[in-house]
């Protein structure tokens, strides 16, 4: 199986070493830019282009991992000499169908973790979200899935589509949660280190069970003096107020 | 020294083993529920009692392990009884000062960390809060956090209604975040665990630099396209829109 993979980033990095030391290896790497094509392509002792044109006339499994806002513009210039190939992107925020205007064997390969350039991924905890538009090319990735990672779902576009809403909500937005009780902790010279065990018993405990089953805290208690006193406490920002009451009142709608 | 402990709750269990097994044996257990009491103080190898008048006269240090909105209303009952004692609240949400109308030599001793009955805490993980009135209890009760904790933070009223709203924020709030992720995987038979990798990582990344760096996302990348998508994925449920716009907007002013 020939694998071209297209872009140069940190998921191409990733996956094409992870694809390597799987039994996978990866025949050419193409990025616009020429230096980082052949860096990335040294390490994986594949090929190397910086032009569409110059893809492998036989490849057999085409990789786009490339931002979000450039796969359209990506798969318009690899239509003309990929067409007997299958064609994937590795975004959960963008459609599949997108692929479908330039090939018929198209899909995605989702990899779902966010990826850093420092840290060594734990390929056994990450969840690959694959789609294709043919049986046999779908039944192809969940098996290559099931190699480099462990767990496999078959996540068709609008699945994809609000599984990326849930990861905002549970990695973006949680995370702006921890920043704004940072904050709040450094206007009064207190360490975040204080909320550090608690954070990590949050987590925990939603790993464990339902994270609506293990709500706790004022708002839910219904304990409408503590909600009180905390929006005063927070009167001279009222962003962080807007939240407070947002929030609690999703957790406790009779706060409303 | 002579220690009681009053309210047989969570709280007044695991702290009152701790100190127990670290040679600070609990006195006495003083519970308005008699059974209650009885069955700690047996644990503990404890007198106990239902009255606030049976408490012992030589009491040193009376720690009050009860509910934030009973507090008051307890240290009232004990005020001819514990004259000579320092008395201690172990609550985040509560002012000390409360106790300073009943007694000369009052505090907090407020361990920050969710008990369960399930688990054993992890001691050398949380954080104590301390605080006293007098400069020599001050130092009894920091040197008692750390025999039986690690972690010891003096920490004043006001710091302590602040770190109580930023732990209802890293908390309480955060895990509504998971919960809404939750449900939203679930309105499309997706199974929460897809997501665990990823509630993973953003623990592992917020403990170890400041969260406020860490973030990520459509919002902080000033996605509009994205951020439009979401909202218009989630017209179904207003209250979620309104959390997805009011934190997208905290995230990037540029948005609002």
């Amino acid at each position: 199986m020939k694998i071209v993979i297209v872009g140069a980033g940190r998921i191409a990095w990733h996956l094409g070493k992870r694809l390597k030391s799987k039994g996978l290896p990866v025949s050419q790497v193409i990025s616009r830019t020429a230096e980082h094509a052949e860096a990335l392509a040294e390490v994986l002792q594949a090929q190397w282009s910086d032009s569409p044109a110059e893809i492998l006339p036989d490849a057999d499994w085409v990789i786009l991992a490339v931002k979000d806002d450039a796969i359209a513009e990506v798969a318009e210039s690899f239509a003309p000499y990929a067409q007997e190939a299958l064609v994937t992107h590795t975004s959960g925020g963008t459609a599949g169908a997108i692929l479908a205007r330039h090939f018929s064997r198209y899909g995605v390969f989702y990899p779902l973790q966010s990826f850093s350039l420092e840290h060594t991924p734990v390929w056994s905890k990450i969840p690959f979200c694959v789609d294709a538009a043919k049986q046999e090319d779908l039944f192809e990735l969940k098996k290559i899935a099931k190699i480099i990672g462990n767990l496999v779902y078959q996540v068709d576009d609008e699945q994809r589509a609000l599984l990326h809403v849930a990861a905002v909500f549970a990695n973006n937005f949680a995370n702006r949660c921890f920043a704004i009780a940072e904050k709040i902790l450094d206007e009064k010279d207190l360490p975040f280190e204080l909320l550090h065990p608690l954070m990590e018993e949050t987590l925990a405990k939603a790993l464990q069970d339902s994270p609506e089953r293990m709500q706790t805290g004022p708002a839910m208690r219904g304990d409408l003096d503590t909600v009180k006193r905390h929006l005063a406490l927070l009167q001279n920002n009222p962003d962080w107020q807007d939240i407070y009451r947002i929030m609690s009142e999703n957790i406790n709608p009779s706060l409303k």
